[in-house]
């Protein structure tokens, strides 16, 4: 049970989001706009694994799991896939440019200063822009909020993971704006 | 230097704001419901001081004096106040329930997890609601957001504390949407 009075039947950051719809809005919107808006030339799927990476190594099993199948949508892979790249990214086929930048979401997650003009440099030399740069260690410190935000409040989340990869289709269908709480 | 191309002049999270104000639009809207919108129990003051701690304890010095300097403004005090909050908020003229609060803020910025059962039911007895123990949860992890933001694309930050202290007031009066980026 978590630690405030939130609906029933919502895990996660959906029974905040209910509970304060104030502030899920903006949330939201932010959400939508890093992770989904087209407008961006890294893809949904690499912005899901950097979200996910970042909510593996902040221990938040609600965020890996939701955003870890919403990337596995993305990506067509198996939830094997997110689980390695994860654990050992450096070892996974994916490319260099997204090596370097999941390093940079390492570095955001311990904290701002983490990050170093050697990680920045490599990621350049790999062909990321400025705006790529940004936007991982945007999405890496939003989720270091979301991560917080959901187990600072102590909400409850299915241990099965089927239950995330059902729904990782319809999120990333219907997006993070404008979708049924209770749905 | 930061370390993607920001316009000259704007400190802090303002370049960064002015290099995607596609983000900034929705971390300002989220930064005034919860700092500034007055449906709220929290003071501004209070919440200031919560924002403001996290970011002394996340060492961001630009966050940490631009929103002390707003909770300077908000709690008419100087600076000194602010920083003897940081510094022991135990021993300080505020109030049981603010401390505890701070106490939980304390936590999310080390971890969601390490916010415990027993320190949000010593905020409830001394009084916070579950609104407050909320907002209280969700600052402190923006604030883990925004000092992860300003520090990991290594922005610059004016060392005169003078700068923050005239900005204050201006910002507190204005709000966090629609001012100019560039006054």
């Amino acid at each position: 049970m978590a630690y405030i009075n939130v609906p029933a039947g919502l895990p996660g950051i959906r029974g905040l989001m209910a509970f304060r719809p104030e502030t899920a809005k903006y949330i939201n919107e932010l959400a939508e706009v890093l992770l989904r808006n087209d407008n961006n030339t890294l893809t949904r799927g690499e912005r899901e694994l950097i979200a996910t990476h970042v909510s593996y190594l902040n221990d938040c099993f609600f965020c890996q799991n939701a955003h870890g199948a919403i990337a596995r949508h993305y990506l067509q892979c198996d939830m094997k896939f997110i689980d390695n790249v994860n654990a050992h990214f450096e070892s996974m086929p994916i490319s260099d440019k997204l090596k370097s930048l999941l390093v940079i979401a390492e570095s955001v997650t311990k904290g701002g200063k983490f990050v170093t003009a050697a990680q920045i440099e490599k990621a350049k030399n790999y062909g990321a822009s400025d705006k790529e740069i940004h936007d991982t260690v945007l999405i890496a410190a939003f989720f270091c909020l979301c991560n917080r935000y959901v187990d600072g409040l102590g909400t409850t989340a299915p241990s099965d993971r089927q239950f995330y990869i059902d729904r990782g289709k319809m999120r990333a269908e219907e997006g993070y704006i404008d979708f049924d709480l209770y749905k």
